[in-house]
C-alpha cells in the first residue's frame, strides 16, 4: 500500500516549526509495518491544497493529512477536503455537543468560530479525538482512502495510534500484529553492533523479524521489528532472537524499551536503600541533571555539585586540596562528596581537554563507604561536545555497572585504545 | 518566485531523520525575503525523484534539491538530474582534484566511489563546497532552475547562506539587501507584545520593515525583517524602529542578536570582576547548567549546587537549618552559597508544586556581599515542565535585572497575578 502524508500549515511550510510530527508519524508507520513512499508540505493555501489532494488522490492508496482543522479562517482542511471529493459540508451534531462541553468543563462558553470544527463533508467518516477540539475524519478522494488529523502534537501522536494505524492496517488488508523490541547500548558503534548481530533474525522461530539501528550518540537503540499472527506468536518468534541481542551486547546493554539509564541506576539503588551524591566538572552539571530527573521524589539523589575546575570542586565538596584533574583526584572527590551528603555511593565525573582538539579526557572516581574507591580513565574521542557527552554517560555507567555486578574497565568505541 | 524544496532520502522520508534542513532552509529563504511555496519529500528511489523533479519543473520557478550527491550506488541525484533534463554526466576535472586532495589532506587515498561525486550534468553550473567532498550544481528543468545541494547540515547551512540564496536572489531579480534584527525577551507573552509594537513597522524612515514573532517558551523572539537598498540604508531605516522596540519592550528585553541571557550575565560580572554561586532545587541543575555554558573559562561561574529539597541544599551549602521552600529560605540558601563558594554573588532558585496540578511556586533569593538580599516570589501557571521552565528563567533573569539596576518585581505573563 502506497501511503503519502501531507503536512499542511505556514508555520511548517515557512520552517518556523520544525516538523517534527511528519517524522513522528513516518516512524509510526514504520514500525507498523507501513511504508511512507511521498511527503508533501504546503502552506495555509487553498490552491496549493486542492493541488496537493489531487496529486496524492492518483498516486497513493492512502493519505494522512495533518494540520488545518482548527477553528480559524485559515484552517481550510474541512472546506477543501468537501470540494476535492466533490461534496458538501454538513453539521455533526455529536462533535459539536462535544466541543460546548470541552469548554463547559473549562468554565466557559465555545467561541462561535468554534462550530466550524464540527462541519464534516458529507459522507466522511468520523475519527474521535479525546483530548482536543479538532475531530478527525476519513473521506475518499479520487483513488485513495484520506485521512484528515489534527497539527497539534498530543493529538496526533494519541490517534495515530488509536486510529489511523489501525485503519490503514485494515485498508492494507494486513492480518498480522506487529511489534517493536528496543534495546538501549553505551559504548559499541552502530557498524560493530551490525557485525555483531549479523544473521540474528534468522534466529526466530517463525514470520517476520527485522534489524535496525538508531544512532543516538552516545547511546546507540538496537531495534527489532517483528511481524507475526498474534501477540503470543511474536512473543514466542522473538524470545530467542531477544536472547542472542542480550549475549552479543553484553555488559554494554544499559537497558530496554522504555527503560533509561539513568531510571535503572535509580531504581537499583533504592531496592538497595543506596543513596547517591554527585561531584562533576566539564560536563554542564547533565550528570546530576539526569539522575534528579529519574528521581522526582529525592529518595536516592541527594546532591549534585558542579565546578568550573576540580580546585573549585575540592573546596564544594568539604575543602578538599585537589589540583589536577586525574583518577586519583575523581577518586579523592567521589569519597569527599559521598561523606559530606552522607551518601552510600559517591560518583565523580571530570570532563577536560586532552592533548589535541580532537579528544577529551574523562576521569571517573566511585566511593562506597566501607570499600576500595574505584577509578575509570579514558581519551574521548571528537569534539568538546561529543566528548561532554561521552564523559556523562560513561560516569552514568559506570554506577550501572558497579550496581550490575560488572567490570567498569570495558573499553568503548568511542576511546582512544592505548 | 515560486520556490520548492524537495528533500531526498531514505532517513527522512521514513521519519528517522527529523527534517530540520527543510526548517532551516525555509526559515532563512524567508528572512532573505524569499518564500517557500512547496515542500516535497521522497526516498532514494529513481522513480519518485524523476516524479518529484518533473512537478517540481512545472510549477515553481526555482528547486533546491537537498542529499543524494554522496558516494554510494543510493544516492542518485546527479543521475536523475541529468535524466529530467535530458543530458548526460560528465567528469568536473577541478572537482575530481578537489576530493583527491581532501582525502590526500586526511593522509588517506580516495576510495574509487567517490568519483562518482565529481560527475555533473553536461552544461549544469557548479557550486562549491568548502567543507565537503559533495559539490552543488544548478541546472534547469523544464521551467525552473534546480539547485542541488548536498544533506549533510553544517554543509548546506554554509552554502545556502554562501551560494544558494545568493543566486535565487539574483533569479528572483531583486535588487534589495535584507536583514533580519532580533530582541529576546522574557516575560510578556506573544500576543501582547504584538500588541504594544503595533505599527512599530511604519516607523521605518524608508523601504519595508515587517514584524515577526518566534515564542520559545520562557522567551520570545521579537523579528524586525528589513528590505532596503543596501546595508546603510537598512541601518538607517531600521534605527527609529530598532529604539521603539527597545523601549516597548523595556525591562523585559534580555538581550539581542546572538546574545543570550546567561552569556550577558556572564559578561556583565565578569566587567566588573564579580563571581557567582547557585543553589537550586526542581530546575535539575539548569540554572548552573545555563551558566556555566557560557563560561568555559571558570572566571565568573564558580559553584552550582542541587539539592532534591530544601533541606538537603540547607545541607549542602554549609549545614544551614532550612525547612521550607519558601522567600526566606531562598534567601538563606542564597547568602550560605555565597560565601561557602567566596563569591560576590550568590543565586538560590526553588522551584515545586503548587496548590494545584496546573500550577507551581518560585521562590528566588539574590545575595550581595555587604547588601541586603533580594528575594521574589510567584506562582507561575501551567504543567510541571511550564513551571520548571519558567522558574529557571525567571532566576536568570533576576540576575540580569540586578546588574541593570532594575526592579526583581515586575510581573510576568506566566504568572498568577494576586
Amino acid at each position: 500500500m502506497r501511503i503519502e502524508i501531507i503536512c499542511t500549515g505556514d508555520e511548517v511550510l515557512s520552517g518556523k516549526t520544525v516538523n517534527t510530527n511528519y517524522s513522528h508519524m513516518a516512524a509510526r508507520l514504520q514500525e507498523a509495518g507501513l511504508d511512507v513512499v511521498w511527503g508533501t508540505t504546503v502552506g495555509d493555501d487553498r490552491d496549493s491544497l486542492i493541488e496537493a489532494f489531487k496529486l496524492a488522490a492518483v498516486r497513493a492508496d492512502a493519505v494522512i493529512v495533518n494540520g488545518g482543522l482548527g477553528p480559524t479562517v485559515d484552517d481550510l482542511s474541512q472546506e477543501v477536503a468537501a470540494e476535492a471529493a466533490g461534496v458538501s459540508l454538513e453539521l455533526n451534531e455529536g462533535w459539536l455537543e462535544n466541543i460546548e462541553g470541552f469548554y463547559a468543563a473549562r468554565g466557559r462558553e465555545m467561541p462561535p468560530n468554534n462550530r466550524k470544527q464540527a462541519m464534516l463533508p458529507v459522507g466522511s467518516e468520523f475519527i474521535d479525538n479525546p483530548i482536543g477540539t479538532a475531530c478527525g475524519f476519513a473521506i475518499d478522494i479520487g483513488n485513495a482512502r484520506f485521512l484528515f488529523t489534527p497539527g497539534v502534537p498530543r493529538e496526533i501522536h494519541l490517534m495515530l495510534q488509536a486510529e489511523i494505524i489501525p485503519r490503514l492496517l485494515s485498508l492494507s488488508g494486513v492480518q498480522h500484529v506487529v511489534r517493536v523490541k528496543r534495546f538501549h547500548s553505551f559504548g559499541l558503534g552502530e557498524s560493530r553492533v551490525d557485525n555483531m548481530l549479523s544473521g540474528v533474525e534468522d534466529l526466530a522461530s517463525s514470520g517476520e523479524v527485522k534489524l535496525g539501528f538508531q544512532a543516538h550518540y552516545p547511546q546507540l537503540e538496537t531495534k527489532l521489528f517483528a511481524r507475526g499472527a498474534d501477540e503470543a506468536d511474536i512473543t514466542r518468534m522473538l524470545a530467542p532472537v531477544e536472547t542472542a541481542v542480550r549475549e552479543q551486547l553484553g555488559s554494554y546493554l544499559l537497558c530496554e524499551g522504555d527503560e533509561t539509564l539513568e531510571g535503572s541506576i535509580i531504581a537499583r539503588l533504592r531496592e538497595a536503600a543506596g543513596t547517591l551524591a554527585v561531584a562533576e566538572c566539564g560536563t554542564d552539571g547533565q550528570v546530576a541533571s539526569r539522575l534528579v530527573g529519574a528521581d522526582r521524589e529525592g529518595e536516592v539523589f541527594r546532591r549534585g555539585t558542579l565546578g568550573p575546575s576540580v580546585q573549585a570542586l575540592g573546596q564544594a565538596v568539604g575543602g578538599e586540596d585537589v589540583s589536577l584533574p586525574d583518577a586519583a583526584g575523581a577518586a579523592v572527590l567521589a569519597e569527599a562528596v559521598r561523606k559530606s551528603a552522607r551518601t552510600t555511593h559517591g560518583l565523580c565525573v571530570l570532563v577536560g581537554p586532552g592533548d589535541t582538539p580532537s579528544e577529551g579526557l574523562v576521569f571517573i572516581g566511585l566511593s562506597r563507604a566501607g570499600e576500595t574507591t574505584l577509578t575509570r580513565a579514558a581519551c574521548i574521542v571528537g569534539g568538546p561536545e561529543r566528548v561532554r557527552g561521552g564523559g556523562i554517560e560513561m560516569g552514568l555507567d559506570c554506577v550501572r555497572r558497579l550496581l550490575s555486578g560488572l567490570s567498569i574497565d570495558d573499553p568503548v568505541d568511542f576511546e582512544k585504545q592505548t
